[in-house]
């Protein structure tokens, strides 16, 4: 059935028997025999096309003419369960209501459904800690471009095994590059659709370069936003400064820390928390470059651009953060939703 | 299982048993039952992951974590079959191969192994007149944006019934209009990748604004290219004029068309054949404006911006580029890759 490695079927593409037709009961056959060892990970999967919850990662499938799959035409969130608790569900669905909003997207279910789903499938993938991805899709419906085609959006959400950020990285610090990839226009940048070629392209630049993140920057000589995280600084004067959220997108992990500092602005700790235009000169200079994103929440920048940041240690702040942060997520009942009904 | 419109399921959303655990067999006989009315003109589809051919439309489906369906992390093309020959495949393959490099894809088979793949494909499909879609992806290996956690890139092939253009399209012509979507940086302009949402929200435009077509407009005023369809112009001085292809995707209809017209320069029938800056005012002024498409092929314009082009009637040029076109699709044979090997 396709190229073995050990006893694990990867992938399939044997060109000797591979072009025949199949049927029904032979697809499910060879899907069920797939074993993949990053299957090991996928815990459960709902998806509204089925009108259920898989567990078998072979069949966690989504028909091709849905228009997510070709042409990208549909948005996602990724969230995470802490101890059987959904962190910041309701600011995670405040976002896909306004992605939803910019593609003129209906989204497949009222919000308490969503929400009803995503606890479901958490539940069936039975653990208490879990990355939880939502895609909410224009729908099957045809190959073309026109959204008018589909008649129903459709919704997957699917739970996968929590992967924590080894703590070196933390107590060590992270790299970060600028990117060569072009800043997202404006209307793209500020939905997270599934349209992540820019994202896609980042990401892979980090990889070649050898560091661990790489930031776009704006046609001004800004800084914009990571992959998929956020950046921030913190300056000399005590600041907590971030991109302006008009070119990148509004991280739910930097904004709920941007809420949580303000308290420490009150307090006299911090002079000022804000967006700012901020530019490479003035990161380079800065005591701090801190990373916010929902898998890792807080890492702080050691080398930006080969040049060290803070004297290449991880600075205070970037653990004074991740303390606060790490707090509201033990403790905050506003920001944690039981998976339990 | 879901909502039923008559006997035909055509999505499927029945919340009071929507949410429990499915198993496999389950899974299988929901897919079979399901039933959309579209599904009628879905022939045949290879998947590399399947390893072999589906004719069942419920099971054209593809991995949730194949980067194609959650980044866009794919490319395609899109040809026609006539009479048992698909047009144009070389050119398509060159295309999609220029795709790749631009997204540093890895394409799954060589290009003799993918033109198997497609001629079995319409076979199977067991008809001579088809619309092939070709989609080269990432492949699965997870959730992130990160390209390297895919072991290897995967190809679908669909194979759908072809719906000709009525024919009061050409006699009467098609409306056109100027769209509002920002036009595409240019890297991404240049690919034929799987994020094609601005594609989509041109479509829509066109969709609501009850026109047939819309054409994105770039910064300097200038004419680009329709949502998945090129768009040129014929001068009062007897040029045919196209938008230059450094920020419109270089179609493959239109530049065939560019060919076959040179040879009426050589004629002294018309005066030139490039491309060219063309800005709305010349266009509102041109005794044509001519859409170029896979699916139709050509097509005049008649009406952009509300304005009546070439006195509001199909003018000769596109009538005179379209006979020359299917004589080339009927007989060049260089052009034409026959499905029976």
């Amino acid at each position: 059935m396709g190229k073995a490695k050990g006893d694990e079927v990867l992938w399939v593409r044997d060109m000797d028997h591979g072009i025949r037709k199949l049927g029904p009961d032979e697809v499910l056959e060879r899907l069920k025999a797939l074993k993949a060892p990053y299957h090991e990970g996928y815990l459960a999967m709902y998806s509204s096309w089925y009108g259920g919850i898989v567990t078998d990662p072979a069949l966690m499938v989504v028909p091709l003419d849905d228009h997510l799959v070709h042409r990208g035409d549909g948005i996602f969130e990724a969230f995470k369960c802490i101890h059987g608790n959904l962190y910041g569900l309701e600011r995670h669905l405040d976002r896909l209501e306004r992605s939803a909003a910019g593609l003129h997207l209906s989204l497949p279910f009222e919000r308490a459904a969503i929400t009803r789903i995503v606890k479901a499938t958490v539940r069936a993938a039975g653990v208490r800690d879990a990355m939880v991805r939502l895609f909410a899709s224009r729908g099957p419906g045809g190959f073309s471009t026109n959204p008018y085609e589909c008649p129903a959006p459709q919704l997957y959400v699917v739970c996968c095994r929590f992967l924590s950020t080894p703590a070196a990285r933390y107590e060590r610090g992270v790299t970060l590059k600028s990117s060569h990839v072009p800043i997202k226009i404006a209307y793209l940048a500020s939905m997270k659709s599934c349209n992540y070629l820019p994202n896609v392209l980042m990401k892979k630049e980090a990889e070649d370069a050898g560091v661990d993140f790489t930031v776009s920057i704006d046609e001004d000589g800004f800084l914009g936003e990571g992959s998929t995280e956020n950046v921030g600084i913190i300056t000399r004067t005590g600041e907590l400064l971030v991109p302006r959220f008009d070119r990148v997108l509004r991280g739910t992990t930097v904004t709920r820390v941007m809420e949580l500092a303000a308290g420490l602005v009150e307090k006299g700790e911090l002079a000022r928390v804000g967006e700012a235009d901020i530019s490479r000169g003035q990161a380079y200079e800065a005591p701090e470059i801190i990373m916010f994103g929902t898998s890792f929440d807080i890492l702080p920048v050691v080398r930006f651009d080969d040049r060290p940041i803070g004297g290449g240690k991880p600075g205070p702040w970037a653990t004074r953060l991740l303390e606060l942060l790490r707090t509201d997520m033990a403790g905050c009942e506003a920001m944690l939703t039981p998976i339990e009904d």
